[in-house]
Protein backbone atom coordinates (compact mmCIF):
# COMPACT_ATOMS: atom_id res chain seq x y z
CA UNK A 1 0.00 0.00 0.00
CA UNK A 2 1.03 3.33 -0.87
CA UNK A 3 0.05 6.49 1.44
CA UNK A 4 1.18 10.09 0.01
CA UNK A 5 1.05 13.07 2.19
CA UNK A 6 0.24 16.42 1.13
CA UNK A 7 0.39 18.97 4.17
CA UNK A 8 0.92 22.74 5.13
CA UNK A 9 4.23 23.88 5.83
CA UNK A 10 4.75 23.45 9.52
CA UNK A 11 1.71 21.01 10.15
CA UNK A 12 3.84 18.37 10.96
CA UNK A 13 3.72 16.64 8.16
CA UNK A 14 6.44 15.02 7.03
CA UNK A 15 6.77 14.32 11.20
CA UNK A 16 3.63 12.20 11.12
CA UNK A 17 4.49 10.42 7.68
CA UNK A 18 8.05 9.29 9.26
CA UNK A 19 6.44 7.88 12.71
CA UNK A 20 3.29 6.85 10.40
CA UNK A 21 6.21 4.58 7.90
CA UNK A 22 8.13 3.16 11.18
CA UNK A 23 4.84 1.72 13.00
CA UNK A 24 4.24 0.32 9.57
CA UNK A 25 7.54 -0.89 9.08
CA UNK A 26 7.15 1.04 5.42
CA UNK A 27 9.82 2.52 3.10
CA UNK A 28 9.80 6.63 3.66
CA UNK A 29 10.07 9.59 1.08
CA UNK A 30 10.16 12.95 1.25
CA UNK A 31 13.06 15.35 0.21
CA UNK A 32 14.98 12.23 -1.28
CA UNK A 33 13.14 11.88 -4.02
CA UNK A 34 15.27 14.58 -5.27
CA UNK A 35 18.48 12.21 -4.76
CA UNK A 36 16.88 9.69 -6.36
CA UNK A 37 15.68 11.93 -9.45
CA UNK A 38 19.39 13.67 -9.82
CA UNK A 39 20.55 10.21 -10.08
CA UNK A 40 18.36 8.82 -12.18
CA UNK A 41 17.74 11.75 -14.66
CA UNK A 42 21.33 13.18 -14.61
CA UNK A 43 20.15 16.97 -14.12
CA UNK A 44 21.83 18.66 -11.35
CA UNK A 45 20.58 18.44 -7.47
CA UNK A 46 20.40 22.37 -7.73
CA UNK A 47 18.43 22.32 -10.73
CA UNK A 48 15.65 19.74 -9.43
CA UNK A 49 15.85 21.57 -5.76
CA UNK A 50 15.18 24.87 -7.77
CA UNK A 51 11.98 23.35 -9.35
CA UNK A 52 11.07 21.36 -6.14
CA UNK A 53 7.48 21.88 -5.13
CA UNK A 54 7.73 25.20 -7.25
CA UNK A 55 6.30 26.94 -10.19
CA UNK A 56 9.42 29.26 -11.28
CA UNK A 57 9.54 29.85 -14.70
CA UNK A 58 6.34 30.30 -17.31
CA UNK A 59 7.19 27.15 -19.16
CA UNK A 60 3.38 26.56 -20.35
CA UNK A 61 4.44 30.16 -22.54
CA UNK A 62 7.32 27.83 -24.24
CA UNK A 63 5.22 25.10 -24.83
CA UNK A 64 2.52 27.40 -26.25
CA UNK A 65 4.89 28.73 -28.61
CA UNK A 66 5.95 25.26 -30.31
CA UNK A 67 9.19 24.96 -28.84
CA UNK A 68 8.21 21.34 -28.08
CA UNK A 69 9.01 18.72 -30.64
CA UNK A 70 8.21 15.41 -29.33
CA UNK A 71 11.56 14.91 -28.04
CA UNK A 72 12.15 15.13 -23.91
CA UNK A 73 15.26 17.37 -24.61
CA UNK A 74 13.35 19.98 -26.17
CA UNK A 75 11.20 20.27 -23.30
CA UNK A 76 11.59 23.21 -21.13
CA UNK A 77 13.74 22.52 -17.70
CA UNK A 78 11.41 22.35 -15.07
CA UNK A 79 8.75 20.22 -17.04
CA UNK A 80 11.84 17.79 -17.61
CA UNK A 81 12.75 18.02 -13.88
CA UNK A 82 8.81 17.70 -12.69
CA UNK A 83 8.68 14.68 -15.24
CA UNK A 84 11.71 12.92 -13.92
CA UNK A 85 10.63 13.08 -10.11
CA UNK A 86 6.97 11.80 -11.49
CA UNK A 87 8.97 9.03 -12.93
CA UNK A 88 10.77 8.24 -9.84
CA UNK A 89 7.76 8.67 -8.12
CA UNK A 90 6.07 6.16 -10.01
CA UNK A 91 9.18 3.31 -9.71
CA UNK A 92 9.25 3.85 -5.98
CA UNK A 93 5.15 2.97 -6.25
CA UNK A 94 6.25 -0.42 -7.46
CA UNK A 95 9.06 -1.37 -4.99
CA UNK A 96 6.73 -1.95 -1.89
CA UNK A 97 4.29 -0.58 0.83
CA UNK A 98 5.81 3.35 1.35
CA UNK A 99 5.06 6.70 2.38
CA UNK A 100 5.75 9.43 0.34
CA UNK A 101 5.56 12.98 1.34
CA UNK A 102 4.32 16.04 -1.23
CA UNK A 103 5.51 16.16 -4.79
CA UNK A 104 2.06 15.76 -6.35
CA UNK A 105 2.83 11.51 -5.42
CA UNK A 106 -1.34 11.13 -5.05
CA UNK A 107 -1.91 12.21 -8.34
CA UNK A 108 0.91 9.70 -10.21
CA UNK A 109 -0.18 6.88 -8.42
CA UNK A 110 -3.82 8.07 -8.79
CA UNK A 111 -4.83 4.76 -11.04
CA UNK A 112 -3.53 2.48 -8.29
CA UNK A 113 -6.46 1.52 -6.17
CA UNK A 114 -3.95 0.72 -3.00
CA UNK A 115 -3.09 4.45 -2.64
CA UNK A 116 -4.80 6.31 0.55
CA UNK A 117 -3.76 9.82 -0.22
CA UNK A 118 -3.81 12.14 2.74
CA UNK A 119 -4.16 16.32 3.34
CA UNK A 120 -2.13 17.53 6.90
CA UNK A 121 -3.51 20.74 7.92
CA UNK A 122 -3.25 22.81 11.29
CA UNK A 123 -4.51 26.31 12.23
CA UNK A 124 -1.89 29.19 11.47
CA UNK A 125 -0.97 29.96 14.73
CA UNK A 126 -0.03 27.08 16.17
CA UNK A 127 2.25 26.57 12.31
CA UNK A 128 3.64 29.89 13.10
CA UNK A 129 5.11 28.61 16.65
CA UNK A 130 6.60 25.38 15.00
CA UNK A 131 8.24 26.82 12.15
CA UNK A 132 9.37 29.43 14.46
CA UNK A 133 11.11 26.96 17.27
CA UNK A 134 12.41 24.26 14.01
CA UNK A 135 14.21 27.28 12.16
CA UNK A 136 15.09 30.11 15.47
CA UNK A 137 13.46 32.41 13.46
CA UNK A 138 10.07 35.10 14.66
CA UNK A 139 7.27 34.23 14.51
CA UNK A 140 6.33 37.38 11.93
CA UNK A 141 9.17 35.37 9.91
CA UNK A 142 8.01 32.25 10.49
CA UNK A 143 4.16 33.64 9.11
CA UNK A 144 5.70 35.17 6.37
CA UNK A 145 7.27 31.66 5.06
CA UNK A 146 4.17 29.43 5.66
CA UNK A 147 2.66 31.76 3.73
CA UNK A 148 5.24 32.07 0.85
CA UNK A 149 6.01 27.88 0.67
CA UNK A 150 2.51 27.27 0.70
CA UNK A 151 1.58 29.45 -2.15
CA UNK A 152 4.58 27.79 -4.19
CA UNK A 153 2.92 24.53 -3.01
CA UNK A 154 -0.56 25.36 -4.20
CA UNK A 155 0.49 26.61 -7.47
CA UNK A 156 2.60 23.70 -8.43
CA UNK A 157 0.04 20.85 -6.85
CA UNK A 158 -3.12 23.14 -9.24
CA UNK A 159 -1.03 23.24 -12.04
CA UNK A 160 0.38 19.26 -12.20
CA UNK A 161 -2.70 17.55 -11.01
CA UNK A 162 -5.78 19.30 -12.47
CA UNK A 163 -6.87 19.51 -9.17
CA UNK A 164 -7.01 21.82 -5.99
CA UNK A 165 -4.41 21.48 -3.06
CA UNK A 166 -5.91 21.75 0.23
CA UNK A 167 -9.16 21.47 -1.08
CA UNK A 168 -11.22 18.05 0.88
CA UNK A 169 -12.17 16.58 -2.33
CA UNK A 170 -8.62 16.30 -3.82
CA UNK A 171 -7.56 13.64 -1.09
CA UNK A 172 -8.94 10.66 0.34
CA UNK A 173 -8.47 12.27 4.37
CA UNK A 174 -7.75 15.35 5.42
CA UNK A 175 -6.23 16.16 9.27
CA UNK A 176 -6.21 19.12 11.41
CA UNK A 177 -3.07 18.06 13.46
CA UNK A 178 -3.69 20.82 15.75
CA UNK A 179 -6.53 19.79 16.85
CA UNK A 180 -5.05 15.07 17.08
CA UNK A 181 -1.50 16.25 18.07
CA UNK A 182 0.96 14.97 16.26
CA UNK A 183 0.54 11.29 17.64
CA UNK A 184 -3.24 11.08 17.64
CA UNK A 185 -2.88 11.69 14.23
CA UNK A 186 -0.32 9.00 13.47
CA UNK A 187 -2.41 6.51 15.86
CA UNK A 188 -5.31 7.28 13.58
CA UNK A 189 -3.83 6.93 10.26
CA UNK A 190 -2.20 3.78 11.60
CA UNK A 191 -6.31 2.63 12.16
CA UNK A 192 -7.41 3.97 8.97
CA UNK A 193 -4.55 1.79 7.15
CA UNK A 194 -5.13 -1.50 9.36
CA UNK A 195 -8.67 -1.25 8.65
CA UNK A 196 -8.32 -0.79 4.85
CA UNK A 197 -6.04 -3.59 4.87
CA UNK A 198 -8.37 -5.82 5.61
CA UNK A 199 -11.06 -4.78 3.12
CA UNK B 1 -19.02 15.69 22.84
CA UNK B 2 -20.57 16.99 19.88
CA UNK B 3 -19.75 16.18 16.09
CA UNK B 4 -20.29 18.00 13.02
CA UNK B 5 -20.56 16.94 9.85
CA UNK B 6 -20.55 19.09 7.16
CA UNK B 7 -21.11 17.55 3.25
CA UNK B 8 -21.32 17.24 -0.48
CA UNK B 9 -24.55 16.22 -1.65
CA UNK B 10 -25.06 13.08 -2.42
CA UNK B 11 -21.91 11.75 -0.11
CA UNK B 12 -23.83 9.75 2.06
CA UNK B 13 -22.83 12.12 4.93
CA UNK B 14 -26.54 12.32 6.40
CA UNK B 15 -26.32 8.47 6.55
CA UNK B 16 -22.74 8.48 8.38
CA UNK B 17 -24.48 10.77 10.79
CA UNK B 18 -27.17 8.69 11.58
CA UNK B 19 -25.25 5.45 11.95
CA UNK B 20 -22.12 7.27 14.35
CA UNK B 21 -25.27 8.83 16.68
CA UNK B 22 -26.55 5.24 16.49
CA UNK B 23 -22.95 3.48 17.71
CA UNK B 24 -22.02 6.09 20.35
CA UNK B 25 -26.08 6.22 21.72
CA UNK B 26 -25.64 9.92 20.57
CA UNK B 27 -28.63 12.39 19.67
CA UNK B 28 -29.04 12.74 15.80
CA UNK B 29 -30.16 15.93 14.22
CA UNK B 30 -30.35 16.94 10.70
CA UNK B 31 -33.69 18.81 9.13
CA UNK B 32 -35.27 18.45 12.69
CA UNK B 33 -33.59 21.62 13.52
CA UNK B 34 -35.96 22.91 11.06
CA UNK B 35 -39.00 21.67 13.49
CA UNK B 36 -37.34 23.09 16.83
CA UNK B 37 -36.47 26.16 15.14
CA UNK B 38 -40.03 27.38 13.95
CA UNK B 39 -41.12 25.90 17.32
CA UNK B 40 -38.99 27.87 18.98
CA UNK B 41 -38.60 31.06 17.18
CA UNK B 42 -42.29 31.32 15.53
CA UNK B 43 -41.45 31.87 12.51
CA UNK B 44 -43.22 28.98 9.92
CA UNK B 45 -41.79 26.10 9.05
CA UNK B 46 -42.15 27.12 4.96
CA UNK B 47 -40.29 30.56 5.54
CA UNK B 48 -36.99 27.85 7.39
CA UNK B 49 -37.07 25.63 4.46
CA UNK B 50 -37.08 28.58 2.06
CA UNK B 51 -33.65 30.09 4.04
CA UNK B 52 -32.60 26.74 4.96
CA UNK B 53 -28.50 25.92 3.91
CA UNK B 54 -28.97 29.16 0.90
CA UNK B 55 -29.04 32.34 0.50
CA UNK B 56 -31.59 33.50 -1.16
CA UNK B 57 -31.51 37.46 -0.36
CA UNK B 58 -29.24 39.94 -0.73
CA UNK B 59 -30.04 40.37 2.54
CA UNK B 60 -26.68 42.13 3.11
CA UNK B 61 -27.61 44.87 0.64
CA UNK B 62 -30.34 45.66 2.78
CA UNK B 63 -28.41 45.93 6.45
CA UNK B 64 -25.56 48.25 4.49
CA UNK B 65 -28.37 50.50 3.56
CA UNK B 66 -29.54 51.39 7.07
CA UNK B 67 -32.48 48.99 7.44
CA UNK B 68 -31.17 47.32 10.77
CA UNK B 69 -31.90 49.61 13.87
CA UNK B 70 -30.63 47.49 16.77
CA UNK B 71 -34.13 45.16 17.02
CA UNK B 72 -33.94 41.95 15.69
CA UNK B 73 -37.74 42.80 14.51
CA UNK B 74 -35.73 44.92 11.70
CA UNK B 75 -33.18 42.16 10.73
CA UNK B 76 -33.97 40.95 7.37
CA UNK B 77 -36.06 37.53 7.29
CA UNK B 78 -32.86 35.36 5.82
CA UNK B 79 -30.85 36.61 8.65
CA UNK B 80 -33.62 36.42 11.33
CA UNK B 81 -34.25 32.69 10.27
CA UNK B 82 -30.67 32.19 10.23
CA UNK B 83 -30.07 33.48 14.34
CA UNK B 84 -32.94 31.50 15.16
CA UNK B 85 -31.14 28.34 13.44
CA UNK B 86 -28.39 29.12 15.06
CA UNK B 87 -30.01 29.38 18.49
CA UNK B 88 -31.46 26.23 18.60
CA UNK B 89 -28.32 24.75 17.17
CA UNK B 90 -26.37 26.12 20.65
CA UNK B 91 -28.86 24.36 22.84
CA UNK B 92 -28.63 21.76 21.24
CA UNK B 93 -25.01 21.66 21.92
CA UNK B 94 -25.44 22.35 25.93
CA UNK B 95 -28.38 19.38 26.17
CA UNK B 96 -25.84 16.22 25.53
CA UNK B 97 -23.70 14.96 23.07
CA UNK B 98 -25.19 15.01 19.35
CA UNK B 99 -24.16 14.70 16.09
CA UNK B 100 -25.07 17.52 14.02
CA UNK B 101 -25.60 17.64 10.23
CA UNK B 102 -25.25 20.87 8.33
CA UNK B 103 -26.26 24.50 8.93
CA UNK B 104 -22.83 25.54 9.68
CA UNK B 105 -23.09 24.15 13.22
CA UNK B 106 -19.01 23.56 13.47
CA UNK B 107 -19.44 27.63 13.28
CA UNK B 108 -21.80 28.25 15.84
CA UNK B 109 -20.33 26.15 18.25
CA UNK B 110 -16.27 26.75 17.43
CA UNK B 111 -15.86 28.40 20.72
CA UNK B 112 -16.14 24.91 22.51
CA UNK B 113 -13.64 22.36 22.63
CA UNK B 114 -15.02 18.97 22.80
CA UNK B 115 -16.83 19.50 19.13
CA UNK B 116 -15.15 17.44 15.99
CA UNK B 117 -16.23 18.83 12.98
CA UNK B 118 -16.24 16.55 9.95
CA UNK B 119 -16.57 16.91 6.24
CA UNK B 120 -17.85 14.22 4.29
CA UNK B 121 -17.15 14.52 0.17
CA UNK B 122 -16.99 11.55 -2.50
CA UNK B 123 -16.31 11.48 -6.60
CA UNK B 124 -18.70 13.51 -8.89
CA UNK B 125 -19.77 9.78 -9.87
CA UNK B 126 -20.90 7.59 -7.10
CA UNK B 127 -22.59 10.69 -6.37
CA UNK B 128 -24.42 10.90 -8.97
CA UNK B 129 -25.22 7.01 -8.54
CA UNK B 130 -26.48 7.59 -4.82
CA UNK B 131 -28.75 10.59 -5.84
CA UNK B 132 -30.21 9.19 -9.03
CA UNK B 133 -31.35 5.56 -7.04
CA UNK B 134 -32.19 7.77 -4.20
CA UNK B 135 -34.78 10.07 -6.00
CA UNK B 136 -35.64 8.05 -9.03
CA UNK B 137 -34.41 10.17 -11.44
CA UNK B 138 -31.96 10.51 -14.44
CA UNK B 139 -28.02 10.55 -13.98
CA UNK B 140 -27.99 14.02 -15.74
CA UNK B 141 -30.70 14.96 -13.31
CA UNK B 142 -28.59 13.88 -10.59
CA UNK B 143 -25.60 15.75 -11.84
CA UNK B 144 -27.59 18.88 -12.06
CA UNK B 145 -29.27 18.89 -8.74
CA UNK B 146 -25.75 17.73 -6.81
CA UNK B 147 -24.25 21.13 -8.52
CA UNK B 148 -27.05 23.15 -7.54
CA UNK B 149 -27.25 21.95 -3.76
CA UNK B 150 -23.56 22.41 -3.39
CA UNK B 151 -23.36 25.80 -4.52
CA UNK B 152 -26.17 26.70 -2.36
CA UNK B 153 -24.48 25.28 0.31
CA UNK B 154 -21.15 26.79 -0.23
CA UNK B 155 -22.65 30.04 -0.72
CA UNK B 156 -24.39 29.79 2.67
CA UNK B 157 -21.61 28.52 4.47
CA UNK B 158 -19.38 31.03 3.35
CA UNK B 159 -21.37 33.41 3.97
CA UNK B 160 -22.09 32.77 7.28
CA UNK B 161 -18.93 30.97 9.13
CA UNK B 162 -16.21 33.29 7.01
CA UNK B 163 -14.88 29.90 6.45
CA UNK B 164 -14.58 28.07 2.89
CA UNK B 165 -16.74 25.07 2.58
CA UNK B 166 -14.88 22.21 1.50
CA UNK B 167 -11.57 23.57 1.88
CA UNK B 168 -9.59 20.81 4.19
CA UNK B 169 -8.60 23.48 7.02
CA UNK B 170 -12.53 24.20 7.47
CA UNK B 171 -13.05 20.96 9.50
CA UNK B 172 -10.79 18.83 11.83
CA UNK B 173 -11.16 15.56 10.00
CA UNK B 174 -12.39 15.25 6.06
CA UNK B 175 -13.26 12.02 4.67
CA UNK B 176 -14.28 10.58 1.25
CA UNK B 177 -16.57 8.26 1.43
CA UNK B 178 -15.98 6.54 -1.68
CA UNK B 179 -13.14 5.33 -0.79
CA UNK B 180 -13.92 3.77 2.72
CA UNK B 181 -17.59 3.18 2.09
CA UNK B 182 -20.26 4.52 4.32
CA UNK B 183 -19.97 2.09 6.70
CA UNK B 184 -16.02 2.28 6.42
CA UNK B 185 -16.23 5.73 7.48
CA UNK B 186 -18.35 5.48 10.24
CA UNK B 187 -15.98 2.48 11.60
CA UNK B 188 -13.25 5.46 11.33
CA UNK B 189 -15.17 7.75 12.87
CA UNK B 190 -16.01 5.99 15.92
CA UNK B 191 -12.40 4.63 16.31
CA UNK B 192 -11.62 8.40 16.01
CA UNK B 193 -13.86 9.86 18.34
CA UNK B 194 -13.27 7.14 20.91
CA UNK B 195 -9.86 7.93 20.95
CA UNK B 196 -10.18 11.49 21.37
CA UNK B 197 -12.92 11.12 24.26
CA UNK B 198 -9.47 9.25 26.29
CA UNK B 199 -7.44 12.11 26.17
Amino acid sequence: MIITIGRQYGSGGREIGEKLAKRLDYAYYDTMILEKTAKESGISRELIMRYDEQLRDKWMAGLASGSGTGSADHLPLALRVVLAQFEVIRKIGQSGSAVIVGRCADYVLRERKDVLSVFIHADRERRADRVSARNQISLEEAKKRIKNTDKHRAAYYNCYTEKIWGSAESYHLCIDSGRFGIDGAVDYLETCIRQLRQV
